[in-house]
């Protein structure tokens, strides 16, 4: 370890004479123990990278007691949402010398808990929490010390740093274009309505629908719980009706092509017939014929966003308030609606 | 640190005592210096788990200049190839105590080498190469004395362990089921013959013809550039000849529903005028219209067995010659073929 030390000693001087700043500014980057300014630390970064400085990683991270990483807790990686939140976080994480270590739940609830004790014994710096049981998971992790954003979350996760799409105004602008292209019975196939963004998204078609002036119709709300086959019959027995609707906003992509199942199955032409609009944008809607008009969610900054928020709380601590940030949206016009 | 140790040899001992193994044993199991069975690791690490046993993680690391994890690199984690080799490699490693460090390169080839010098200097344990530029990578970690599995490689990365589908029997097995449903005019739109898996299915496509005693006709091989846009123009081009195919196997999944699109726009039938057949069974193929009969790689296998190759590797060091793992694939019949 002594000549570790000492040869990282002198290369500490030829980086701190490059990037400009003095051997204890270089120190405080190495050592995590002082705050940095943002900008400083990526220079010296970047320095320490073009003089190949190769500090003792573990050494370091010994006197530091941190590890220099961020966990990403999943619920499922398979789901594409999932694997652009990753790109954004690394991005983001990356600027600021942070690697990703990666959890993926696998879609199994208890999967959460193993994952946050695993990223407390490995000291990691933060945590993302995309998954189920956030709220749980963000309290462990503030007992041993490590601070947590939590991403998504069926229940509002007060008092702990956030972000998430903007649910009910996502609904609302996709209802609203409905309406604008002149419909005026507009369906809702809803997701569950234990929790967000389910609830979320009903509410946005409730106020659009009040804005133009339109009163509910109960019968027009259907659950079609997330997927492909209960929105195609959800929307089977929308579409028996006497007086069926001419345009169905389904809260998510793989619903709306349940949806279009069942028009087709009934020879009921979209849009001409039945207008379908979806919230998502996965790959398949632009590949299903005709494709998804639908509202893409912005996964790559929601990622960088939960980034930004995580690099911010290791700055200041637990000194400022939570916070919750929402990314923008995206209509996407395409041929259903 | 005196207090850590003290702490941690105490509970040593009780760990040795409920695992029925010696207190030498569970140090191994810590410190990774020497070799210990498989099941004895497991059981060591469960009672570790069972009575909290936490120990000094950083310490540990710093003794061994191990950090018990392995760095998986992926080219575009946003191909749905990726997660699910993600998951199949972590369920493995988990198994031996080893967590995941991701590193996405957003389909940036120059990503690798970054990667590959961060898992360097972090002393990841091995690393699952699953990225361009494999095998200067592979040789790289070699240097640092680090172990690489190659997963997928255009070029055969002969020397080094790796993993695959068998692309040349995937290609076979499709044109094969084509053949036994009567086709004998069948096309072939394939990805770039610069390297695998292209190529590899091109000869599986040769193969299946010539022991149906069948010769090839140069004018049905169309290169489609793995893209949906490319395979919709080359279809277009085979389809307005005077003798048209009555099939064809498209090299991917995205390609085929381009084959779709193409027989969509003249009015040609699927499966009745123009069966379709693809490769990889993506998420859109069962929601495309008609649904896509593929071929599904087992990625989640792939997965897995870098995981197992790896860690035998760990423990056998070099003195084991490079392996190659091809996984079992398996023919979707749907509705296009």
């Amino acid at each position: 370890v002594n000549v570790a030390v000492a040869r990282e000693s002198a290369t500490i001087k030829a980086v701190a004479k490059a990037a400009n700043v003095s051997k204890t500014t270089v120190s405080h980057v190495l050592s995590g123990k002082r705050p940095v300014a943002a900008e400083t630390r990526r220079i010296v970064i970047r320095i320490m990278d073009e003089l190949g400085f190769q500090p003792n990683y573990f050494a370091r991270a010994l006197s530091a007691n941190r590890s220099l990483a961020v966990s990403l807790i999943v619920q499922d990686l398979t789901n594409p949402f999932y694997p652009m939140l990753g790109r954004g976080l690394q991005q983001k994480i990356a600027e600021a010398g942070y690697i990703l270590m990666l959890f993926d739940g696998a879609a199994d609830p208890q999967a959460t808990k193993s994952a946050v004790k695993t990223s407390i014994q490995r000291r990691v710096d933060g945590v993302v929490l995309a998954a189920p049981n956030a709220r749980s998971a963000a309290l462990a992790l503030e007992k041993a010390g490590i601070p947590a954003v939590v991403v998504g979350a069926t229940r509002t996760p007060r008092g702990l740093d956030w972000v998430s799409a903007n649910d009910e105004q996502i609904a609302y602008d996709a209802v609203s274009h409905l309406l604008r292209a002149g419909h005026r019975r507009i369906a809702t196939i809803t997701g569950d309505l234990d929790g967000n963004p389910g609830l979320a998204r009903l509410e946005g078609y409730r106020r659009a629908l009040a804005e133009f002036g339109i009163g509910e119709e109960p019968s027009l709300i259907v659950e079609g719980f997330w997927s492909r086959e209960g929105a195609a019959t959800a929307a089977m027995a929308l579409l028996r009706r006497r007086r069926r609707p001419g345009a169905v906003f389904c809260a998510n992509d793989v619903m709306a092509i349940g949806a279009l199942d069942a028009a087709h199955a009934l020879a009921i032409g979209t849009p001409e017939d039945l207008a379908i609009v979806g919230v998502d944008d996965i790959e398949a809607a632009s590949l299903v014929r005709p494709s998804l008009t639908t509202v893409r969610i912005p996964t790559l900054e929601i990622g960088r966003a939960a980034g930004t928020l995580l690099l911010e709380r290791l700055a200041n601590g637990r000194t400022t308030r939570p916070r919750h940030m929402r990314v923008a949206h995206e209509l996407i016009v395409r041929q259903s609606g």
